[in-house]
């Protein structure tokens, strides 16, 4: 029974974060902090002087940090079965199924490297990396990227076609370009992998120099190019901003009309704050600004868009 | 008979690419990987040291993709009388007719080139080009790209709009510089064209930094165009987002509402269902992602917008 | 009377443009070329070979093209009083008005200069530039323009705001940048309007490389200043897509309700027509478009949105 | 009694601005003109010939425009108690309040750093970028600028997520470009820091050209680099934008609601008044054009909307 409890609450306070209780804040800012403070380590370590100068102490720290990250890691692997969407027939099934998340992976890159370099010789340059992932760590606490991961998935076709379109235009303008600019800079323009690079940093606009056209034919083709390349490598980037706002649109209607019943009859039952707390992680909204929305709609009697006179809904887009 | 049904079966497994039987799977796929190698080989060749030294291999694996090429052109034009757009009075007009479609031609445009080289010479440097337009014949597989195409065609007058907008200022600018500049740097501002070029590149905000206002009064007027033309630049792919969004809400609110309507009454009739199919080619929505949209459908029971006076249906958003 | 109808066809062939009988359209066709053939004139005359070689042939074709702008001037000077708009007391002050109209001062620029050059001697350089004005004639036959001013108008307060907010930044950005690289750069950071020039190429993205911050603290500061300036200056531009957008959508409604209003009782009357033709025109559809447009109307029965069963108006957006 | 009346007269002309009296015009006019004549000055000062002749000069005038701005911020932390928002139990604890407001403070660091050079001894360089900053008294009559600042804090979240997930992906692709090309280019490519530099003047696409990626990998990785982060840099810049529209839009709904009801019974009550007042300056609308857009809609009975079944006004777009 004891154990069933701390399990739980080991779960609680991992996973409520900055939602949770005073425990799970101090907890939290603390991991950030390690976090932000290994990022820092592994840049200054780059920079000769000081990896010189503090290598012993940067070796610690490093130690700390993966002690720290290891306890993390089997903490939440012990405490996962709690997880209700993880609700499997057996606690080993759940804990085999959240091995596996994206986040939980992302915990074990960031201890593994350090024990594998033991075993395995790891390039100290590699090794240095693979402790930079330990930055992705953060998507614990930005529940807000959910809502961005939910886009991108829903917008994957409209995204592979963008890029298949992207692709075949690089392709193609690297060949028109090496063809016609080989014979005068064959340094420069020595392979259409060459030219692919031109054609990559001339279409999404970076524009570094290293690699320009010469010869008349050439820059009257580039003129096309640029001016053709830039919208259509925009395009992806202009469409999914569209998208994003549309389903944060869709969703706060959602809210609020979720909220709008819920209030309906002066009390918001447990079912219904269940399905108000979904929504509001989805879309990033903490706790505490949940509280405010509430209490604003009550303040201000937000429009339910209600006929005055004769009480039937009318509302823009949905309708109870 | 025997050969109608042959013919019949070829146009299928041709045209269902990865929608279709699992032949219909493994020939498309088979197709598509030949593509790919084919610009892969056409990139290798241009690097010095692998033309050199797989010169046979990659001589022998260019006919065999030639050879595979032709008969997969030749099957399509033979099989294209069972296309139900094509449906002229005689077999003979619907090749012709087919003949002439975008995709007919860029098959045609895969080998040609080829066939052509035994009897015209050929400069092997645009020869190469050509072999890359072999990368067009993807098109075939990837259906999504007719909305995009569509999309294009509606916009084409605010399009044109903003080509022309674009062109005079790229013009009107480039005079400008070339005045004020010419005299400063006569070797890179030498006429209006080179003035063009740089125009082109600054609005762009590609950015080379090969040709650069040194002068006073050229970067103050330059300061004025790179602010004014980078807005005038973006715009038309902006729109295009936005136009390109908004054609994507309509069609899938059609195609909600045809399978709203089809369910209706339980079950769909082909003539429903072929209404349906129609909104999801032009959408990119495979088979069997349709599937899944449907029984979703039948799950959820999405709302359907009803008149509130008499319960009608009516096209909109969503109703309970 | 034989003037009267002379002048009110001499209108009616310059104003109609592409869209009004045949000899509109050669007169229309001839100007427009006659137009790019004088902008290809003024770009090959600065590229020195050329101007050197047909020095004699291409002074004569500008005193042509002088001589057929300054008569299509005077006759749609004369002509000018048909016009519905002008509509004033008497002929001088109608004349008056549409000289200083923009398209009258446009083809005005397009030959004063030459007649002026006899007076006062203007340099060479500024000669061509101001033929390349000529260019701006085009506008007379893009009707679709002038959505984009009206837009541009409408939304002048918002992008004044956003030039202010580019401006601020700009100015504060180069002060910074300033006082950070001046003593390491003395060159390329001599003075705040260098900065200035650093600052509108970084924020534009434009990024030549000829002025590029060099010591830690200007590259850390330079990192903020490319992150919130590139936001920043893209904004106006997305802002005027999204209204550009909106306003299209808009008068398209208007034009669909126009049509359905119209159609409603089988005839379009002269009135109806009047109103339909003037949406038309400002949103750059043709007469021929307006034709099938109306002619798919009539076919298809386009929604017009009456509730099937009580035939009441239900209507997204508006409502009659 | 006397003091009062010339507190609030005070009060009035430095609020009003643009909106108030003439003499407030003649004021506001005079303020603008000197804050631009000191951005001006401050701008000629950093050009070595100008302030080497006209030291004395600018000396003075820096002098004169310290003193106007010292008089104007002490009349309006003596005016402020006037201030609706600011209604304090003792005019004390209003000033107090007022002093610490945006643009208090922004009014006082245009005036402090002359005095502070007296005491403390601050470098000429940093003294000049502090003049620089009297630019930001300019927001005293932008009033536009208070819904960008709306819509910014309205947006902090979803500008976080976007912030954080470009800084992540600028630290990993650095990390990873400082892997690949440390060991080629150790001067480019010293430290993880100037692979930093690399990434955000790549991401942003400004790509000056003065660190470049040269090893095959390094130019292969990079290509996904540019694609992937061009996508997400541009994203932020795109969803604000999205949302200032959405914004506006809706205010401008409530301004014409607002107008809507005032307008019903045929006069505007001060109540109302008030509130029209409100949202339009949160929309920047100035006082003469509220008065047209009031005289429009009076003339053209712009359309409200209406419940279908009882005739009582509905808040949406238009209707007859």
């Amino acid at each position: 029974m004891n154990s069933i409890i701390n399990k739980q609450k080991t779960f609680k306070v991992l996973e409520d974060g900055f939602d949770g209780s005073s425990l799970s804040k101090i907890l939290s800012s603390f991991i950030v902090l390690l976090i932000i403070a290994n990022v820092v380590a592994v840049v200054l370590e780059s920079y000769a002087p000081i990896s010189q100068r503090y290598h012993l102490e940067l070796y610690y720290f490093n130690i700390f940090s993966v002690v720290i990250f290891t306890v993390e890691y089997f903490a939440r692997l012990w405490a996962c079965t709690e997880h209700q969407d993880l609700d499997e027939s057996t606690p080993t099934r759940s804990r085999i199924k959240y091995f596996f998340t994206p986040v939980a992976l992302v915990d074990l890159v960031a201890i593994v490297p350090f024990y594998l370099a033991f075993i395995i010789p790891i390039d100290l340059r590699y090794l240095r990396m693979l402790r930079m992932l330990r930055l992705l760590k953060l998507t614990h606490y930005f529940k807000g990227l959910k809502l961005f991961g939910d886009v991108l998935k829903k917008e994957l076709p409209s995204i592979g076609a963008a890029v298949f379109i992207v692709s075949v235009l690089v392709i193609l303008s690297a060949s028109v370009m090496y063809s016609v600019e080989h014979n005068v800079q064959p340094d420069v323009f020595g392979s259409i992998p060459d030219a692919i690079w031109w054609s990559v940093v001339t279409m999404t606009t970076v524009g570094y120099g290293d690699v320009v056209p010469v010869t008349f034919l050439g820059k009257f083709i580039s003129i096309f190019i640029m001016l053709l390349g830039v919208g259509i490598v925009a395009l992806p980037a202009a469409m999914l901003a569209a998208k994003f706002g549309d389903e944060l649109r869709v969703r706060r209607q959602h809210l609020e009309k979720e909220i709008a019943t819920a209030l309906d009859d002066g009390v918001i039952t447990s079912s219904e704050k269940q399905s108000i707390d979904k929504i509001c992680s989805s879309m990033g909204v903490s706790g505490s600004e949940l509280e405010q929305i509430i209490s604003n709609y009550k303040a201000q009697k937000l429009p339910i868009l209600k006929c005055d006179n004769c009480g039937s809904d009318i509302i823009t887009s949905d309708k109870n």
